[in-house]
């Protein structure tokens, strides 16, 4: 491996806190470094009141474990800043990941103690991995929890992505990812589109229409531009004006109207009776504005055909974050050898149960899940039918990768298989129970 | 310019909503596309309770204005989608700002309605940075405005940024960044030292005590690697046994040790009651653990030397994201000529106040700031001296980079000229009313 070869764009090396190479250090000194190692990626809780988790992002984390390579450039900033020492740069430079992921598919949905990723390698190659997948696996969780809840909201009605003026540039672009995974049928995000497949839409902005002379200047610049089935954007001045205006020049093919502001519920009625009233009826109507999943479920009667949500979407509305940690639970005392559980168990919060765990869903009579089983050890004859975790990397070799549609076709039957009150969007408690056998 | 010069991964232009792509073809086909246009960012309001808001990003936006250049494989992939029609993309083909951008300088204060950027250009041009520049401030400002709040409870004690694993991989890069201009005194991300110079730092974790076969093994294998200036983890087993196993390695030369669990407050007078009884009175105590500003403050009569911050940092500290918009104020007929004020006026909220504004921060007879006014047209001659906005673009090169650290140091001047009441925790109004002169 020629470190100069990977572009420094695409390296995640650094996306690393500090102490993993300064751990690594210490351990190649003592020697640990090469003790077989397990870490788990878990979450003790779910954000208080959510019934479910979604995971997402896991095929963001194979991309980032593949370009996990330290180049030139970022070696000799290391060796600069005497961050660590020549032995442990050797080992940067060389740096591939050969052990094994197994994890949680992308899209199914988890509870606390679901153990989401284990890796499995020597203590050095696996420690520095931390920050970046926790780094994905957090936020991208976060966006598709909250991104489910909206989904679930809609019923049958679209739910488009347009946060990206809400979260940092790239985030942005993962959120979409995420978002779509969950359900969303569609992003305003182009890099989104460009980088993931994942469809683009828009409608316009109110500087559209105010660069315009008139309201009606800029409608009928966009629908010579963009024919009759554009949506136009109606809340600049005078709604009921704008609608007349819209269908005036567009006729009753008019696409949508889209409104931006007020009380959304009783201006859709209105404008749901004029456009039929002006012989529009197959025009539809899209609303957006500070929506969030109460506010989808709050429009359930209102004649909305489409909600365009953003700031609640990129930040896991209310829930930005997830709480997973990636812990050591098990290690060997060489390379190779049997394996012993290890956990933290201070008092004051924060332990865990050391060991390396597997994970059923056990369903009940009707198919319908009834828990998630969360054990150490054999794996029990008949819960081995509904084991959690899939193999993602074999000696470092990427074998779970998947079509981002097949992540979003997983989670819409994993939610469909989970208790009817996983849906509901008042607080409670997960709406499975985690067993532990250990 | 030719397209295919620029390096995929560095270019911001599909970091745009499609909407602004479409919004182009279409003034491009009227004409309106060639108009003089001013947009202006600001928000409306500050999170609730907030006492002021920080401006962060600038840098980043620089640099993305800069890198908004379409590479070859972006056209491509533009056209095949059918984005946008074949005159428009010849447009961006060879799209560079060549206009002119004024605003707040990085690191100020703010308060609603201040005019934080002011985007100048044909409206072809400035139409299209709507969502790269807001995805930079919003995100940016967000974390600079928690970490403010921070850097302020914490008084002289330093602050280290560790909420990487939080965040949006990317993300964290810039939320490092945002904490430094505020006051944050190091980071645990490797990439923001690498690409912004901050400086980093790190501890260890818990996985590297249990992957060696006893704490004493563990704590030798730092100090051996590290010297014995480190930081010792001691909440993995029994912390009383810890700091004392520490010491008895490290000696009362030991820099410090970090505490990760528990009630903070007890623990800290315990461990320091503890090291001083050892003779190690000069080893710090470093707390992390879910800090936020709140808990900062709680901390401030126990004997902590500083303070890791993740969680609650790069999420905003319960305000992810700022509410900054991007909303054309006047435009002209033509090119040229004079600009005329624009704004919605819709019913319903959302509404602006058209025309290009100035704003000055008042001083009082003390120095200290009295009020921000923000005003159209002339600028009175008492407030020409107290102006905030600086030239960031001119004529499309960028004029107004800077230094991280000037930032920075802007940041601590701007806090400390607002009323003493602006760094109080507790809910509030803006410590400045926005005066209103148009």
């Amino acid at each position: 491996m020629d470190a100069t070869s990977v572009p420094a764009a695409g390296s995640t090396a650094l996306l690393t806190d500090r102490y993993e190479l300064t751990m690594l250090q210490a351990a190649l000194r003592s020697g640990a470094a090469h003790r077989r190692s397990v870490f788990e990626v878990f979450t003790r809780r779910l954000p208080a009141g959510r019934r479910y988790g979604v995971l997402a992002g896991t095929g963001r984390v194979l991309d980032a474990v593949e370009n996990f390579r330290f180049t030139s450039a970022q070696l000799d900033w290391l060796a600069a800043g005497q961050v660590v020492d020549e032995e442990t740069l050797r080992f940067l430079a060389d740096y591939r990941f050969t052990g094994d992921i197994h994890g949680y598919p992308e899209g199914e949905v988890y509870f606390p103690g679901s153990p989401l990723l284990t890796v499995e390698g020597s203590f050095a190659e696996a420690v520095i991995l931390e920050t970046v997948i926790l780094s994905i696996l957090n936020y991208d969780s976060a966006i598709a929890a909250a991104a489910s809840r909206m989904t679930a909201a809609a019923g049958d009605r679209p739910v488009i992505e347009m946060g990206a003026r809400r979260a940092h540039e790239r985030a942005a672009v993962a959120a979409a990812r995420a978002a779509y995974v969950a359900g969303f049928a569609a992003t305003s995000d182009l890099e989104a589109g460009f980088t993931y497949g994942i469809p683009t839409t828009g409608t316009a902005a109110h500087a559209f229409t105010l660069v315009h002379d008139s309201e009606r200047d800029a409608f009928r610049a966009q629908i010579d531009s963009m024919g009759r089935g554009t949506t136009l954007l109606v809340d600049t001045f005078d709604l009921r004006e704008a609608v007349r205006t819209a269908v005036e020049v567009a006729g009753a093919e008019l696409g949508a109207v889209r409104i931006d502001s007020g009380d959304l519920t009783l201006l859709a009625h209105r404008v749901r009776r004029q456009l039929d009233e002006l012989g529009a009826t197959d025009t539809r109507i899209i609303v957006t504005s500070d929506l969030d999943e109460y506010a989808i479920a709050a429009l359930a009667a209102a004649p909305v055909d489409g909600y365009g949500v953003g700031t609640s979407l990129v930040t896991g509305s209310g829930q930005p974050t997830c709480a997973m940690v990636y812990k050591l639970v098990a290690r060997a005392a060489g390379p190779d050898g049997p394996l012993v559980p290890v956990a933290k168990r201070a008092a004051g919060g924060k332990t865990s149960i050391g060991g390396r765990k597997w994970a059923a869903r056990r369903p009940d009579a009707d198919g319908v899940a009834d828990a998630e089983v969360v054990g150490t050890g054999q794996v029990p004859a008949d819960l081995a039918p509904h084991l959690v975790q899939v193999p993602l990397v074999k000696a470092g070799e990427v074998v779970g990768r998947e079509p981002l549609e097949t992540a979003r076709e997983r989670h819409a039957r994993a939610r469909a298989a989970l208790p009817l009150s996983a849906t509901q969007l008042s607080k409670g408690d997960p709406v499975l129970a985690t067993e532990l056998q250990v």
